[in-house]
């Protein structure tokens, strides 16, 4: 690996606490990634990925910088990449997956809030993240409460827009999404003193739909009998469609979508004949949260989809290209964007079909609802959602956890327990 | 006190468990209440007014809806009372403030949620509470994740209607806020059958109005330092001004403050010479929640105001009475509700100049910040009061805490501390 240090250092970045999680994450990446058995040939490149996750990456946005480009980073699915990348800038998804940065958010935050809001919050304040350095600007949005107080403390460290995304999804809901989508493209195109044409942002709604289909191409696989993919390579990338260049991210998925297809006309198959198959719904898992993935994949199921932000909402439904306005453009991205089923809209009876849909196409034999500790929006949600499941008659195991180890043997024994109730 | 069982039952109550209520609410009322020395006269109406919670206010109810009236609850200031008393029905606060309604709402809630969403939606699901039996609809709104996600549950046991608040007060935020304001005119009239008209409303603004302005003449009769009243009990007056008949309250309240003016000339004071004078900060305390008060007002503290729902936040800004058209109107009436600051709102600065404008017009020695368990946003929240109290200089102690008593010891331990700090 090259030396990135001098980059970091320019970043603003605690070199000594950032060199503890470059020596916990290969580690942690090696014991649930490497030891798979007949990964795809294609999972290569986002192996690099990882590898390279604080440096070439990280030196690429400096690139852009050094030519006075920006970037901005996200920590939702809801604020519309499209706008991002059509004033030039680059986009990051920051939602942080580690216990590591949990102790310098808890500096700032009360610990009985959700696991990926002290995080990222902690990734900034410990200057450990160099995305989060790499930021010109952070977009927030009124999503749940959690993250909607944080931004206030985040504002201290770095410029943080915020989004007020409506709690309901009435005709005058989409309007005002819609206009909170033009107030983003200003604050944007201050920021980076481009202009948003139609033409860019046209072409900037093909791109990420191009990326989506790379996804749904790659979901689809997943749907097979015989698994070409295991849940938590597919998570991988899920996850690394987050901040990697968007047009070499679809180059690579779909290189590997080939291999994946040609696996299954094969029969070549990483799970063995029979087992379980199982459909992940609930919060986002941020990398490098791959933790209840690796604990139903090493108690003989396999995940074969996650209804999920890093998962179906984030590339389910694509932005209709028909308008080429920008009005017509905008509530396109409106319309798609408010499609997406969170918890945090009410009612939300869109996820408990959603739900229902994606066990019975990617024939789920049971459904693990998984919240983030103290996500109240998903976590109350999840009763209506079990009453659903019932009716429906698909099994259904609920669990609540953080990102520490702590919970991890009793969550496998509950796994465990699940998988052979619907054995 | 006369025999409600049939009225109770007629209203579908669980007759058997709301007995142990009963039994419970007097021995806390006693131990609390009745004991402090040298209360003013007219505490003998809210005395009155406890005694009778389940009774002679439920009976008021009950002959409105035999006459065709309707009874509608609420669980938050932001939803304006004037539009319930124009369309003619009765507007009842139902934030519910025991632990006896815990167990029931931890049956359909996460036990990691606010225990005043836990009890309102205890309080219903057990069918003890005959205010939230007597409601022919409730109206929630969007404040908080765990409100938000709990009406989604209670509609299936009562008619909910919910409100979007904006999270913000930018100026569309206003228009935003209006609009819910008339669409939720539209509701009561077809559920009352009753117009709103003009009139009609100005007559509820005007109502309002003199209900605040008799609660800002009672806190204003807390700014002496011979304290007129107890904290406890301003507390109290605050709580019943939710639920009692507008009218009476109006006229019951004035009365006391004739006393308690009285008092302050003559010198008669509740509290001991040079005792403590503590402000309160935080969430809302529904009857029967005088825990925090208590602590404090038996540690040879007083409490001298409540930034809360329960306080301040409920009747500071009158409606703007010039206004006699419905728009006109419509639009005051958002105003002044935007006005309040809720740590639901990002950012929400004001609230920080609340704090310290009230600290210093009751002379406060000191701020008990005070949030119920798992309030993300006034947990949250506390990171920056506390900074920019401490600019100000004015010291301040954090509380989260529950409904139960398990704390109350370690409670008064940081009380007592807190208080010789200051000392
Ligand atoms: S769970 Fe909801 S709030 Fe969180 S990233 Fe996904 S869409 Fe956004
Ligand atoms: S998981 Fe829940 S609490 Fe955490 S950031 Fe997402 S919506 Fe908020
Ligand atoms: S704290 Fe906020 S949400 Fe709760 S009752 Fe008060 S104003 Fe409403
Ligand atoms: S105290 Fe906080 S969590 Fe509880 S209902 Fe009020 S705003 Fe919501």
């Amino acid at each position: 690996m090259a030396d990135y240090r001098e980059l970091w250092q320019k970043l603003g970045m605690d070199l000594e606490k950032h060199d503890v999680l470059c020596e916990v994450l290969p580690q942690l990446y090696g014991g649930i990634y490497l030891n798979q058995e007949n990964r795809p040939e294609g999972m290569n490149y986002y192996n690099f990925v990882v590898a390279e996750v604080h440096g070439l990456r990280i030196k690429e946005l400096d690139d852009h910088k050094q030519q006075g480009g920006k970037v901005v980073g996200t920590f939702c699915v809801f604020v519309p990449d499209e706008l991002i990348l059509a004033a030039g800038a680059i986009g990051v998804g920051l939602c942080a997956g580690s216990q590591f940065w949990i102790e310098d958010g808890e500096k700032v935050l009360p610990r009985n809030i959700c696991p990926l809001v002290k995080a990222f919050t902690g990734a900034k304040l410990s200057g450990t993240c160099p995305y989060f350095q790499s930021c010109d600007m952070i977009i927030g949005e009124t999503t749940c409460d959690a993250k909607k107080k944080a931004w206030e403390i985040l504002d201290d460290y770095v410029d943080t827009y915020v989004m007020d995304l409506p709690q309901m999804k009435r005709e005058k809901d989409y309007k005002k999404w819609a206009e909170e989508i033009y107030d983003l493209k200003d604050k944007l195109e201050k920021l980076t003193g481009n202009v948003i044409t139609e033409e860019k942002l046209h072409d900037a709604i093909k791109l990420c739909n191009r990326k989506r289909m790379a996804l749904q191409r790659l979901y689809n696989a997943r749907k097979a009998l015989d698994l070409p993919i295991s849940g938590k390579d597919a998570l991988l990338i899920s996850q690394i469609a987050f901040y990697d260049n968007p047009e070499r991210f679809i180059e690579m998925t779909n290189a590997l979508c080939d291999e994946l297809e040609d696996r299954i006309k094969k029969g070549i198959a990483v799970n063995k004949k029979g087992s379980k198959r199982i459909l992940i719904s609930g919060t986002p898992m941020a990398v490098p949260n791959w933790k209840i993935h690796h604990i139903i994949e090493t108690s003989g199921a396999m995940v074969v989809a996650e209804e999920t932000c890093t998962g179906t909402r984030y590339f389910e439904n694509l932005v209709d290209e028909t308008p080429t306005t920008m009005d017509g453009m905008v509530k396109a991205l409106a319309d798609r964007y408010l499609k997406i089923n969170c918890a945090c809209f009410t009612p939300n009876k869109g996820r408990e079909e959603d739900i229902i849909r994606l066990a019975k196409e990617y024939k789920a034999d049971g459904v693990i609802y998984n919240s983030l500790q103290f996500c109240h929006t998903y976590n109350i949600e999840y009763a209506n959602v079990e009453k659903a499941l019932k009716e429906a008659g698909i099994p259904v195991l609920f669990i609540e956890s953080d990102y520490s180890n702590d919970d991890v043997g009793q969550i496998q024994t509950r796994v465990e327990a699940f998988l052979e109730m619907i054995g």
